[in-house]
């Protein structure tokens, strides 16, 4: 099954919440101390407690190569593949490179780590986008409207009467989609920007960080980016479902945490 | 001594010339076969072969996590800084996140690899770049305008008469210069782009990829891009330096061209 597919049948099954596995070592609970694969094991317990409520898992690279434990982002996601195959995992690494380097990066992602999407940095133009986009079963999620605080600065520089992420997204739709596996990402504290993005990107998945402590707009993302009720959406929280305790009930609580998000977002959603 | 200080004692020695180490397993001589350190051996003799005609050298990362070679990355940067110390070493991950994240894709080029420099995409604003460039004594290297055939897809969009890149160039010569560390990646494609980067950031050296393979202006480079006579440029060559010979003398034919490059760079700089 390719990574939408994958997706599709998330979405069918309830759920557009992406949980983003971003280990901080020093807010895990005690009893992961001394633990030399402290990472790999917490990250368990949290894949364990939330799989049935997530459309998707999202390892965020940098956590793991900061603190050199590229070996335990790996077992994560073979774990993921092998105890929840029907999950996807996308790898958010935010590469973005050219031509047969750019190819490095897509085996990277998608061989030597296992992932089945992968996020992807578009300033580069389509030398970067394509060596990607021609893995036809794996996802590609471009950066289009992030957000974070300076995203504008370049971000919404108007061309031609648009913003730099319109024509980028204008783009992904129309010359980067032919294996119909591009998504976006879009910040959900920019609903104004997500509905002129959807304008333009009727079909593609929106990856939606700025959730929780950003401040993004749940109920602005819901409404301005569907592409239909219950679809179109990979709604991520991170620190807010990892970190819900940090006492010996983590798990229990990460996953009430993840219910929550689901649920509000269904209640949102129209389904 | 500073990532700058380090690139000017190089300009000041007579080149500027970088070498990129990007290992292509299939392109080794002989000699590497069932060696399972090829990667680093062979970085190794060209690092010995080359060092001291060069201001600073480029490892590209994909070419080794594509092929589950951190540990030899690791290894050759730890080698040129032991055996090399007046050669300041550019990690080429073009790495683009925010924030604490940003923060640790600084600690994972600065710490864990030791390099003296990193590349990144500036898509994402200051949230992107400031975390990087506090790091004062370490050099950030930014993507302006690249070398590659669908560069100016988004770079060279008109905003307010200027294109996107001139907005990059000028961001990073006003506001995220503040410790003197940045530069700018400006493609030897584009001699004229770089001619209208040079007059908004007349101080930030720039790195420049596209000679050789991808049919770069050398010529037109140096006119256009040198802050002095022999100053503030690291011209880039990888395959051509790299893969000159495939034979028992390849490390003699890298130095060669390595040679032939430097004083062809020399003869047009002025000195």
């Amino acid at each position: 099954m390719t990574f939408i597919e994958q997706l599709r049948q998330r979405w069918q099954a309830g759920t557009q919440v992406c949980v983003g596995l971003d280990p901080f070592l020093d807010r895990f609970p005690a009893r992961f101390e001394g633990d030399n694969l402290a990472i790999f094991h917490f990250n368990r317990d949290i894949i364990d407690a939330t799989a049935d409520l997530v459309c998707c898992f999202k390892p965020q690279f940098a956590h793991y190569a900061a603190v050199e434990a590229e070996a335990e982002l790996k077992a994560t996601i073979r774990y993921i593949k092998d105890v929840h195959p029907d999950l996807p995992v996308i790898l958010d690494s935010k590469r973005g490179d050219i031509g047969s380097t750019a190819g490095m990066y897509a085996r990277e992602a998608f061989e030597h780590y296992g992932a089945d999407a992968v996020t992807v940095n578009p300033y580069m133009g389509s030398d970067t986008v394509l060596p990607f986009a021609e893995h036809a079963d794996k996802g590609v999620i471009l950066l289009c409207r992030t957000s974070n605080p300076s995203a504008a600065e370049f971000q919404n520089l108007e061309i031609d009467g648009e913003p730099l992420y319109i024509h980028v997204a204008r783009r992904a739709q129309q010359h980067w989609n032919a294996n119909g596996n591009i998504s976006l990402v879009v910040g959900a504290t920019a609903p104004e920007e997500m509905a002129r993005i959807r304008d333009v990107a009727p079909d593609l998945p929106f990856l939606v960080p700025g959730i929780g402590a950003q401040g993004g707009d749940l109920e602005g993302t819901v409404r301005n980016g569907q592409t239909a009720p219950g679809e179109g959406l990979m709604i991520n929280s991170s620190r807010g479902v990892l970190y819900a305790s940090q006492g010996e009930d983590f798990a229990e609580a990460a996953r009430e945490e993840a219910l929550k998000l689901r649920d509000r977002i269904r209640a949102l959603s129209g389904v």
